[in-house]
C-alpha cells in the first residue's frame, strides 16, 4: 500500500493562509485550503471599492486560481462549522476533512464593543460585500438628497460619519471627501455635493496612532484641507439609523461607517483554546496552540506569546503564514524546526487621498506627492497578477487626470425607507 | 414673471431614453429623466458580466454622469408608480413630476409565458443584478460539484441549460462552454470542468432566426465544436430547482438560464392604452399614444403602427429616442413636425465566443475571426467613455491571450441548500 502523504488543512484564504499554502508547494504533503468565500480579497484596497474607484474584481481573485498550478493544493469553498482536535478533523459544510497539520488563518471581524446592533446602521469594511454595501449607501445618500423635500433631511443625507481614526477610517474619510467635492461636483441639479459634511471621529487623542506625531498632524491638516472635520478624543456612545450620539452632542447622519475595532474570528471557541480580550487565540513561540503541536493559528486570529503588539496588517499575516509553512515542511522532512517566530515590522503606510499619503519605513518618512507615489507603487506591486496590476494602474492614472471614479453603480436598491 | 419652459419628462435611462434626452440638449425645454436605477446598462455586453469576463462597472455608467454637462437635464433616481394623463403628472416614489411632454422608455422584462414561478429557478439577463446573480450560480455550480458526494449529483451540478436560441442564448452558451473548457480547466482537483454539459434549447426550427440559414448553420457548427449541445424544435414544458422538462424527456441541471421571451414593461397599464400580445403600447406613426399627442412611447415598450417587426435591439431604441427628441424640439419651436418615424435596420451581429461571430449588415456577411474582430470593434465603439473603451479592449486582449476571465467572484453566497 502506498504511504499516505501528511494532510495539511488550512482554514482561510487571506494573506496568511495563501502564503502558508504556497510555502508548502514543494513539501511532500497534501494541502487542503478551505474558505467560505471563493476569493482572496486584497483588503488594503477595499476602501477604493467602497468609494467607487475600483471594481470588486480588481481587488479579489479566486483562491483556486491563485493556487491552480500548485499540484499538491486542493481548494474547497465551504464554511467551517467546527474542529475536533481529538479526532483531528475539520467539519466544513457537508465535508469532513481529516488533518495531520492544521493552520487556522480565519482573520478578524468588526467589533462594536458589545453593541452588535450597531452593525446594521454602521457597516464596517472587511469583505467585498461590505465594500459594495458601503458604496451603495454613499451613492444612495446623494441620490436621496437630490429628491429630499426639507433642508434638514437634505443636510442629514449629506452627512457622513466615519468612526475610527486608523488607516481605514482616514482612507475612507479622504476618499468620500473627494467623491463629494470632485467626482460628483457637477452631476446634481438640486444639491451641491461639495456641501457634504464628512466627520471622522476618533476616541483616542490622535488619528493614526501607529505613526509619529508629526505624520498624524500632517494627516489632520490634509484631511481638513479636503473638507473633513476631524474630532479626536471623542467617543461614540450610540449609533442609530438617523445618526450618531457622541459624548457631547449628536450628529444627524444618513451614512455611518465603522472603522473602530476588530475582533478575532471564532477560532478560539472551535479549538477550545485560551484567548485574549480581542478573542485571539494564545499561541506559543512557534505559533502552535499549547497542547496541540500540530495545530497552528496565524494572522489576525493569533496572539503570539511575548509578542503582543504584532499589528493586524497583511505583512504580519504573510510572515506568519510563511513561518508555519516552513515549520511544517521541516517536521515532515524530519529536519530541525526553525527558531521561534519573530515578527519583523517593515513599516506603515496609508493614503489620505489624491497626492497625499504618509509612509514610515524605519528612518524613512514620506508625505505628500512623493508619499502618494510610493504608496501607489507598493500597492500595485502587491496586487496579484499582471492583469490587475495593469488595470488598477490605468484606472488610478485615469481617475487622477479626470478627477472621476468609474464604478459608481448602485445595485440591489433597497426600498426608499431603508438605508 | 418669466415664462416657464416646457417640461419633458423621460421615464427610463436605457438606449431610447438617453438618446431622447441628448437630442433635446439645445431645445428650450427642461428635461427630467427618471429611472429606478442610477445607471445606464449596456445590455449587449451583459452576458460578459454573467460569464465573469467583465465587471459590472465596465458596462454600466451613472445616468447623471452621462448627462452631467447637459444643463437643461435633471436626473432623478426614483421608481415610477403611475402616470395621470389627465393632470399630466408622473408619480415617482415621493415626487410628483408635472410634464408638458412625456417619453416612456421603460424597456422590457422577461416573459415566462405565463409561468412566472420559473423566474426564480431560471433567471434571465436584463439588469446588472441579473448578470451577477447568473455569474454566482455558474461559479457556485462548479464549486459544489467539487464537493459533491455522488456522481449523479455531480453530473447535475455540471449541467447548464440555456433556454432560447436568440443572440443572448447563443452568446451565453458559447461563453459558458469557454469558461468550463478554458478558464477553469486546471483549477479543480476532484472534477474536470471540461466534462460540463451545456445545452441550448430552442423551441423554433433554428437558432438565430434573425439571420440567414447559412449563418444559423455556422452558429450551430461553432457551438457544437465548443461542446454545446444544440436542441432545436424543442419546447420547455417545465423548469424546477433540479432541472428542465422538455416535451420529450428531462435534463437534470443545477443551472438554468432564461433567454426565451420578453414582455414589455407595464407602461400600457400606467397609460391605460391599447397594447399588443407582448404588452407593448400601440403608438401612432409619430410614436405618440392615440388621443395623447404629448405622450410618446419608444424602444421595447412600443408597438409602432404599420411597423410591427421592429426588433428589440439598441439601434431601434436609439432611433426612436432621437426621433421623439427632434419631434418635441420642432413642436416647441413651432416648426413643422418631422415625417413619420421609419425604422432603418442596420444589421445584426452576435458573437459565439473566441474568434467566432456572425455579422450581417445589408449584403455584407461575416463569420469566424473577421466577424469576431468586427463585432469587438463595434461594441467597443458604442461603449460610453474613453476609459471603459480602453479597459474593455485591454481585458478582451488579455483574456484572448491567456484564455482567462478576471471577474470570477462569488459574492453574497447563498446557504448550501439554495441555488
Amino acid at each position: 500500500m502506498p504511504q499516505q502523504r501528511p494532510k495539511v488543512v488550512i482554514i482561510g484564504g487571506g494573506f496568511g493562509g495563501i502564503d502558508a499554502a504556497k510555502t508548502l508547494a514543494r513539501a511532500p504533503v497534501d494541502v487542503i485550503l478551505v474558505d467560505k468565500q471563493n476569493h482572496h480579497c486584497f483588503q488594503p484596497l477595499l476602501y477604493q471599492v467602497a468609494t467607487a474607484a475600483l471594481s470588486p474584481a480588481d481587488v479579489a481573485w479566486p483562491i483556486r486560481h491563485i493556487l491552480r498550478k500548485q499540484e499538491n493544493a486542493t481548494v474547497l469553498m465551504a464554511e467551517v462549522r467546527g474542529i475536533d482536535t481529538e479526532k483531528r478533523v475539520v467539519q466544513a459544510d457537508s465535508v469532513t476533512l481529516p488533518y495531520d497539520y492544521l493552520v487556522v488563518a480565519t482573520g478578524a471581524m468588526h467589533s462594536y464593543f458589545g453593541h452588535g446592533e450597531w452593525a446594521e446602521v454602521a457597516p464596517g469594511l472587511k469583505r467585498i460585500e461590505d465594500a459594495t454595501r458601503i458604496r451603495r449607501r454613499i451613492l444612495i445618500a446623494f441620490e436621496r438628497a437630490e429628491l429630499a423635500a426639507g433642508e434638514s433631511e437634505r443636510r442629514r443625507l449629506l452627512t457622513f460619519v466615519i468612526v475610527g481614526g486608523g488607516a481605514t477610517g482616514v482612507e475612507m474619510a479622504g476618499a468620500i471627501a473627494e467623491v463629494a467635492r470632485q467626482s460628483l461636483a457637477i452631476d446634481f441639479r438640486h444639491i451641491d455635493p461639495k456641501t457634504a459634511r464628512i466627520v471622522l471621529v476618533e476616541a483616542g487623542p490622535r488619528v493614526m496612532p501607529a505613526f509619529p506625531q508629526k505624520l498624524s498632524d500632517y494627516v489632520v491638516r490634509t484631511l481638513t484641507k479636503k473638507g473633513v472635520e476631524v474630532m479626536t478624543a471623542t467617543r461614540v456612545v450610540r449609533c442609530d439609523a438617523h445618526g450618531v450620539d457622541l459624548e457631547h452632542g449628536r450628529i444627524d447622519a444618513a451614512t455611518i461607517i465603522w472603522a473602530a475595532g476588530v475582533m478575532a474570528s471564532p477560532a478560539a471557541s472551535w479549538l477550545n483554546a485560551g484567548r485574549d480580550r480581542a478573542g485571539r487565540v494564545k499561541v506559543g513561540p512557534d505559533l502552535s496552540v499549547p497542547g496541540h503541536p500540530q495545530v497552528f493559528v496565524i494572522g489576525d486570529t493569533a496572539d503570539v506569546v511575548d509578542q503582543p503588539h504584532i499589528p493586524g496588517i497583511a505583512p504580519a499575516a504573510k510572515q506568519m503564514g510563511r513561518y508555519v509553512g516552513r515549520l511544517i515542511a521541516a517536521r515532515v522532512a524530519g529536519r530541525p524546526a526553525p527558531p521561534p517566530f519573530h515578527y519583523r515590522h517593515l513599516g506603515d503606510l496609508a493614503t489620505v487621498g489624491r497626492q497625499a499619503a504618509v509612509v514610515k519605513l524605519g528612518w524613512l518618512e514620506l508625505t505628500g506627492f512623493i508619499g502618494w507615489v510610493f504608496w501607489s507603487v507598493v500597492h500595485i506591486y502587491f496586487l496579484i497578477g499582471v492583469r490587475d496590476r495593469f488595470i488598477v494602474a490605468f484606472t488610478w492614472f485615469w481617475d487622477y487626470v479626470t478627477f472621476q471614479r468609474g464604478a459608481r453603480l448602485i445595485t440591489q436598491v433597497p426600498p426608499p425607507d431603508q438605508p
